[in-house]
């Protein structure tokens, strides 16, 4: 799926929403627990609830690997049943990966060919052939992390470097040259809604992957306001204030509440910016 | 394992060797490829061949993902293997994670309680949040990346800040504080052997993981000059080297000459640095 693509899927279901697969088995209800899977049982309820609503789904990694061998098979039978029943949308495996050469090429088959992903979020600290790998596979994409939204983005990413930038815009502007708008996006946490002004300055055409509008407090119209651009640009991913919106057997119910509310407000800012 | 237990085992072993399990199924001998798991039967193997040589095992996960559910089995029957056969060696799991602090606890959970390593690599691009949930955990380790051995590691970690350090130098002098020489280590790359010297002074007491030996081209003698300090404070290791010295049925015989020519290295240098 390339931008162009992307930005269709946006105009057709209104929403650039994208659901966080934080699937935690402790948070799952206890009608599932009896199941052979039942992270994959969770997420499947949770995927056939929301899915006319969002655009992507993003499951986070640490949550299958800790659950070992049986929580990586149950994120294999949520990517394959998101591939079978909803084609279009878009898959980010949210794993934060980044090694030498001939490791992160390890990776890019894991996600981009044993798994099937469209995305993969990637750290930057080890450089260019790092990620390289990634953005050698036609039509997947390299989400770099850029600016997050945590208490620690200040200890490195907003370093000042000789010369007037910060680390992490050294980062957008050096390997926006990597790739194309078409292979690359950034991670900008929703708390950071300023600063996406500031790197929708650096990066005016890229998509955006902002998380943390929800259970970590960013403002969804702040985000539209400074990081929208004419293709939409944004995909804001939205987990724990969605997957765990109620704790009982209503709680795909719930989840699609907490989601239309947000698809909603998305809709708003398409129509305020001319897009749909 | 704290610091001293495992200089002790150096001593022990006249070895700070550590066999890189990068274990890929395409060089698996053909011997071993209708095992139900290979790769676990693989690195069996090489466990057996290897263990009297060395003091630990870095699992890459990037190669156990490739496989999927199935190779996170692998991963997992070689970290019961060896905990249960050879309880004394320390495990890596080589992962370079990093994330927002509840994603990183969850990593946490996945490979100190539910993998049961000692250690795992991590990057440090996210800051202190995303690593503090490792240092949590009694007796168990955080490998921060440092300088790394690959040629983008000109791109950011050797990027000048304002002031007169290198971003990897103010790694190393920030997140030393975050813990202590018994649960903080860095890795440096060992084509890197001049600015080990420069880390050493930075860090003068913590240990040091060094891969780049053999496939990568780093010298060991030179690593032990400049890394090494009075309690060691190295752990070397080599991977592709070892694991696939031989592609026949003999691969387990020749690994072991591979690990018993390197640890025969380094027993030369600790008895010049009279640690042994």
């Amino acid at each position: 799926m390339n931008a162009e693509e992307l930005f269709r899927n946006i105009q057709r279901k209104k929403s650039f929403l994208c659901v966080g697969l934080d699937t935690d088995y402790k948070k799952v209800p206890r009608m599932l627990l009896d199941e052979e899977y039942p992270i994959f049982e969770f997420n499947k309820h949770i995927i056939d609830a929301t899915q006319d609503l969002v655009i992507a789904y993003k499951p986070n990694l640490a949550f299958y690997e800790s659950m070992g061998a049986a929580g990586f098979m149950s994120l294999e039978m949520t990517i394959t049943y998101l591939r079978e029943h909803y084609p279009d949308l878009f898959i980010i495996a949210d794993a934060k990966r980044g090694d030498i050469g001939n490791t992160s090429r390890m990776y890019a088959t894991a996600y981009f060919k044993t798994l099937d992903c469209d995305a993969i979020t990637l750290s930057p600290y080890m450089g260019y052939d790092s990620i390289a790998p990634f953005l050698e596979v036609e039509d997947r994409w390299a989400v770099l992390l850029a600016l997050t939204s945590n208490e620690g983005s200040k200890d490195f990413q907003q370093l000042g470097l000789k010369g007037d930038q910060q680390l992490y815009e050294r980062v957008i502007t050096t390997s926006a040259g990597w790739g194309t708008v078409n292979n690359i996006m950034y991670v900008v946490g929703a708390t950071k809604a300023s600063a996406l002004q500031h790197i929708r300055k650096l990066v005016p055409e890229h998509f955006l992957l902002v998380p943390g509008v929800g259970s970590q407090g960013g403002n969804l119209y702040d985000v539209a306001e400074f990081g929208m651009n004419d293709r939409c640009g944004l995909i804001v991913s939205a987990g724990r204030s969605i997957l765990y919106a109620d704790g009982t057997n209503k709680f795909d119910q719930a989840a699609r509440e907490q989601a239309a509310a947000l698809q909603k407000q998305m809709e708003i800012t398409l129509k305020n910016r001319d897009l749909i």
